[in-house]
């Protein structure tokens, strides 16, 4: 039991569930949690903002060890449970080389999501233009295509950096379970959904599986046609 | 002698010399390297593409492992090169958490800084407003506001994760570097001058310096007022 851990998180924040699963992953169950409101700007409270100056969730505490960034909650959690539950960074030198590689793209991946799908919310309105949401959702179109190939590339059943599940899939599945949220078509993009498929039933997603989509399992479907 | 390596990369770049700074720390000189130029656009040429589909730099190889991506290629190099050089990555559980956490929030850093320095790049002329350029620049003075307070915190001499070297300076020190390139003032930001000072000295950064720096030590100075 992770009494010793706090998570400060929100529902559907990919950021905040890498973290989840990661945990999960450590098996590091029983920690402190509290599910704050984005849209009631709890992320800016004073709770968040003693342990996270940047006022965002996750915010992350083991013992008096403040880990807010995702990616850094994800490593760190690694790095010390390193013999508990599953073996997060594998041991070869090609399959460590892909992880990292895909790790960094994931970064590139999540940031092209969220120029679409939060443009409203990123853009003043007098400052929006259709010529770049158009832009974004071109750049996001040519993302999924490039994952889609790598997939493609490394058969059926795989995991994002191989045979074996890595932090890889630990940071970019939300990503892709986002986009899936958003209504891509697994028709369109066969590897992408069949990822999809394998993932939704691993225990440290189903676990961890945003509970406003378990609410409400029909998502805005604006990502239908890319 | 680092014959196997293989590194494509652009001059002035903060990714290209992260990478670089971390071959040097490791002891990997001698690799075989090639400067591109992105003005000519030899970022999206087909030496480029034919390792990196995104067709971007730093491009590197290793034998015939290919990781691209920055922070990717310096964790790879720490992992794959632990007993050679300096070691990059603290023991230390806090030490850790905090060079984790100070690596992400770099990217941040990064990405705030680009969206002032490359606003005119990144941006269409028709798409551009001053209200957003104005709001970037106050991101970005949030942002420097933040790590000369990280800085101010772990007293004199010391690196960005505490007293020992570690990955969190050669991802974040380009950023840096950057800044002042362009004219940040040490004395509003005394700290990270202070840092900058120190970090200068150091071999691996000497000896990755942009050389177009050295040709024109003064460089623009759009920075100064921030």
């Amino acid at each position: 039991m992770a009494k010793d851990m706090t998570l400060l998180w929100g529902t559907g924040s990919p950021p905040c569930w890498r973290v989840m699963i990661a945990l999960e992953e450590k098996n590091l169950q029983g920690y402190n949690q509290k599910l704050l409101s984005f849209d009631k700007m709890e992320h800016k409270s004073q709770q968040v903002l003693d342990l996270n100056p940047r006022g965002q969730l996750p915010t992350f505490k083991h013992g008096d060890t403040v880990v807010n960034e995702s990616y850094a909650a994800c490593f760190y959690l690694e790095s010390q449970f390193k013999s508990q539950g599953n073996k997060l960074i594998p041991d070869g030198q090609k399959e460590q080389a892909l992880m990292y590689q895909r790790m960094f793209e994931g970064l590139t991946f999540y940031e092209k999501l969220t120029a679409v799908i939060y443009y409203e919310w990123f853009v003043p309105e007098e400052e929006r233009h259709d010529s770049a949401l158009k832009r974004n959702k071109e750049a996001l179109t040519a993302e999924l295509k490039l994952w889609e190939s790598y997939l493609e590339k490394l058969g059926p059943n795989t995991y994002l950096a191989g045979p074996a599940f890595t932090l890889a899939d630990v940071t970019v599945f939300p990503t892709i379970g986002t986009i899936f949220r958003y209504g891509l078509s697994a028709e369109r993009y066969p590897n992408l959904g069949a990822y999809h498929a394998l993932m939704k039933e691993r225990p440290s997603v189903k676990a961890s599986w945003p509970p406003h989509w378990l609410e409400n399992p029909k998502g805005d479907d604006s990502l239908k046609d890319l």
